[in-house]
């Protein structure tokens, strides 16, 4: 069977690679290409899930920073101190609720906007994978049964052109009535087989037809779906840092004696 | 007695504002001018330490969030993000552990620059006010023993003129031997009783001029302390405060995507 060609020849696309199949890395067994494909868009959800935990512990940390210092800008200590010294100490206190007010602030929303879009992990991406794992799979083997189907097929017409043959040559040998009769049903008989096969045929070419479009079809929307998950990603981690640098500007304005 | 003139009229000078003694809160008994200033300056001190108590807890604060940003940075979740993705990701985490680096030196600064300083209270301090202390009220006993002194030789040169005046009425009544003896003897003994005076009074101007000396010296060194005290605090809230900008400016150049 010659190579199929490569349907976006300089890219590389999902489209082009997950038609074969993999060796296990066990070595026992193959490895579907397209299922290669959907453990690595699971794999990516799990990411962004791990992802947006951990931007939920960076939260948790913030939190309990703000809550230190608004704690320790409520502490008497030098409280009574006195004149123009006793005002400048009463900013430093104040300072440092400003503070925790901004770490508070940054956290909250690095909650809203940050890990609450990433842990949207859609609940239904895995049922999807799912169905599109099925619907390959059932393609795939409708496809290996007409294949199957085919070789039967071929076979019935060898056997059956082999019958006539032999049917042929023993009408050389001795000619006689029922011998017509014999080659004439054998005859009849080998151009059914090679209906037979004709039809088979079409049907694997119809069933292989629809595996590739599925594939083609599905391959893109996986990519494109990658596509959006790093640009979505991309987006939020650049919001965090944003987030981050805002609030150290922030942080920079509020303090000053 | 006329008021003391001010020493330094068109200002609030410590020189001039702790002579006098002061009812008790409580309504018994009077607080010495003197001993009013000591507390201040002690509770200036204990003020200067609790200032360096809170600095100590920022530190504590800002050492517990660098630990828990380096303990974050370690943190393994999405390490197996793949492809530039995984290098942004990658890229949070470090900066998560520049910007625990950051608050670590932040507080290392805090430590070495603010808090040892303010610390640095000196030891001696109280034991030099308790001196002072002693010293000034030596000098009010002496002050006070020369003015009783004074008053006692007062009431014995009265009692001395009294008798030279009875016995200078007696030789006008009868002259006799006898009696202008005793009228020589009576002079000779107020003479002495008014000589003992001058002298008392002598002692009394010499020691209200060593207490007065001696408080003028004592306030003006204590008000040095204490400007001393104030100059100081507030440097090192400015340097508090730098640091804490710098380490909101660092941070703000560390992060990035």
């Amino acid at each position: 069977m010659p190579e199929q060609p490569l349907l976006k020849p300089m890219e590389w696309r999902y489209c082009d690679c997950f038609w074969a199949d993999k060796k296990d890395p066990q070595g026992k067994g193959t490895m579907v290409g397209f299922k290669l494909l959907l453990q690595k868009q699971l794999k990516g959800k799990q990411m962004q899930k791990a992802m947006s935990e951990l931007v939920r512990e960076r939260i948790k940390i913030e939190e309990e920073h703000a809550k230190n210092l608004a704690k320790l800008s409520q502490n008497l200590l030098a409280a009574q101190e006195e004149g123009s010294l006793g005002e400048a100490w009463a900013q430093v206190k104040k300072s440092l609720a400003d503070e925790a007010e901004v770490h508070l602030k940054f956290s909250a929303k690095l909650h809203s906007e940050v890990e609450k879009s990433l842990m949207n992990f859609c609940e239904n991406f895995k049922k999807d994978m799912k169905k599109c794992d099925h619907h390959i799979a059932d393609l795939r083997k409708q496809l290996a049964s007409c294949y199957a189907s085919v070789e039967k097929a071929r076979k019935a017409l060898t056997e059956q052109q082999r019958d006539l043959e032999m049917k042929t040559q023993q009408l050389e040998i001795k000619l006689s009535k029922k011998t017509e009769e014999d080659i004439k049903k054998a005859q009849r008989k080998s151009t059914q087989a090679g209906d037979d096969l004709m039809r088979c045929v079409d049907l694997y070419n119809q069933a292989q037809s629809e595996w590739f479009d599925e594939m083609v079809t599905t391959t893109l929307e996986l990519e494109r779906l990658e596509v959006e998950r790093v640009e979505m990603i991309r987006q939020h981690l650049c919001q965090y840092t944003q987030l981050q640098h805002k609030t150290h500007m922030f942080n920079q304005s509020t303090v000053g004696l």
